[in-house]
């Protein structure tokens, strides 16, 4: 089995509320023909990729929410995604919105699956680090109410696959470097991100013009310090008149950036990654079993935040 | 009290072994007082900043590797330098070696302390993330035995001083997420980093043409995600033979660069840090309190590296 994995970044550009699955299926497609005439074994798209950007709205009804859920993947507006795959030999990632049932109870995760070259689903990942808020914000231009409409995932596994070792997270989970060191003391040699990230930041609006830098920083930090490719792939541009970052780009264990996206539209970038170039980080600077040291990252599990309850509980800020 | 730092980074050249430390303490005096004349309040010296880099030698003769520990601080050669900061009103970090008496045992650290505006030492710090390795490798054009000499620091602590909460690390700290984390947990603000970084990594000698670029890669991602400021300063340039990469630099809680050191040589940085700027970050997006997800953290701690026991203890890669 080689260790080269022919990596393709599957940007896309706006999708629209009154987009349907299928028009949405039909650009994924065709971004994975175009992935596979150029040799790619493995496209990545973005975070809840078939559908607009739906937590910017207050949505009281049920059914209009559920409406941008999948209750089943593959599902019959997805399964041609799925069959293209299969028949081209191309794996996939990507975000959906993901309606559960569990033990009889509804779930709804922020979710990315990893596709292997036969069309088969190998991973799940439920997004971890929801960002935004709870409750309706009417003061904001948009909303950001990932944290109304999802549950937390559990963690951070890592999948065989490709060849290597390839783990997943979704947007905001890229900010965190606790992200890139659960997958990191796994072994992890690719991580794959998919992220809606609007221009805008209603708190923190003297961010806005940082937007791009701080994607990248981050992106190239988690990549270095844990010696792991990392691919960030972006819905980007003017959707529902909210607009939102590209970016896109593939970062070397070097920290490098060696491909990127440079428009806000449905894009492909292309990269040649060596799992095996991760090791000369693995082994030496980020040689984790030779240099880490536990003993003093205690508060980093112990504490939520700054603020701790008397019973060591955290208090939210 | 204002909560305005004026920092000011005194960036060292080369040391000579030959040099003594009254020699050493005059270039200190002179960066100090250059500080003080730009109305600087908190001027940070390198790591190891009295004596030469000398983890570079095998040394076995015990005396002689005492030689470049101070046994008390401030001693005799020290004083002119806490003399002068309380004279004008100056304080300072300072990276030294530590020879320290506990309990009947002597032990060797890495060392850094943070003496206040009065010439008062306020805090002191243990480095924690000593690199390199333990056994005379001769293959090594020069050795890195900081493993051998030194003993393992405890944890990070912050420091209420200059108005605010200061944190110290030294050199390979810098590169661990870990590092910044656990100050970032008790609301730091300020984290002070002196360090000795030879361009040519023996291990990895392939890394060696991005020795600065992971430098401050490793800075502005610790400094944007804790919304705290980082500086950031070398001991530089060819010293016994041996060059080490310059690049001392501030980094906003924005994790922009906000001032740089341009030579290889004795210089100074200003920085006007607003400790008030570090909560527009603190508040939102690196809201700890509300966005931290501790529940998928565990491996962090659980862990030292990949491989693990059968009683859970980690092994050496």
């Amino acid at each position: 089995m080689t260790r080269i994995v022919n990596l393709a970044l599957g940007q896309l550009g706006p999708i629209a509320r009154a987009d349907s699955r299928a028009q949405v299926v039909k650009r994924l497609c065709a971004l994975m023909r175009e992935a596979h005439a150029s040799g790619a074994h493995l496209i990545v798209y973005p975070e809840l990729a078939l559908t607009t950007f739906f937590p910017r709205w207050y949505i009281e009804d049920e059914a209009e929410l559920d409406s941008f859920f999948e209750r089943e993947m593959p599902g019959p507006d997805t399964l041609p995604l799925f069959e293209l795959s299969r028949e081209l030999g191309v794996g996939f990632y990507l975000g959906y919105a993901e309606l559960a049932e569990e033990g009889g109870r509804r779930q709804r995760y922020n979710t990315s699956i990893l596709v292997d070259r036969g069309g088969r689903i190998v991973g799940r990942y439920r997004k971890v680090h929801l960002p935004g808020h709870r409750e309706h914000e009417p003061w904001r231009r948009f909303q950001h109410l990932e944290k109304r409409y999802f549950t937390a995932g559990d963690g951070f596994g890592v999948n065989e696959a490709f060849g290597g070792k390839v783990g997943m997270a979704l947007c905001n989970d890229r900010r965190w470097p606790e992200t890139y060191r659960v997958m990191g003391l796994q072994g992890v040699e690719m991580v794959l991100i998919g992220y809606n990230t609007p221009v805008h930041n209603a708190p923190a609006p003297a961010h806005d013009d940082l937007s791009l830098f701080h994607n990248q920083l981050s992106l190239q930090a988690g990549a270095y310090q844990n010696g792991t490719w990392v691919a960030g792939v972006a819905k980007a541009g003017m959707e529902e008149g909210v607009d939102s970052i590209g970016g896109s780009c593939v970062v070397a264990p070097s920290g490098e950036v060696v491909a990127r996206c440079v428009t806000k539209d449905d894009e492909l970038a292309l990269a040649r990654c060596d799992l095996d170039f991760c090791a000369v980080y693995k082994r030496t600077t980020f040689n984790f079993d030779l240099h880490r040291q536990p003993h003093a990252y205690g508060m980093i599990v112990a504490r939520k935040g700054e603020t701790l309850m008397a019973d060591g509980s955290a208090v939210a800020g």
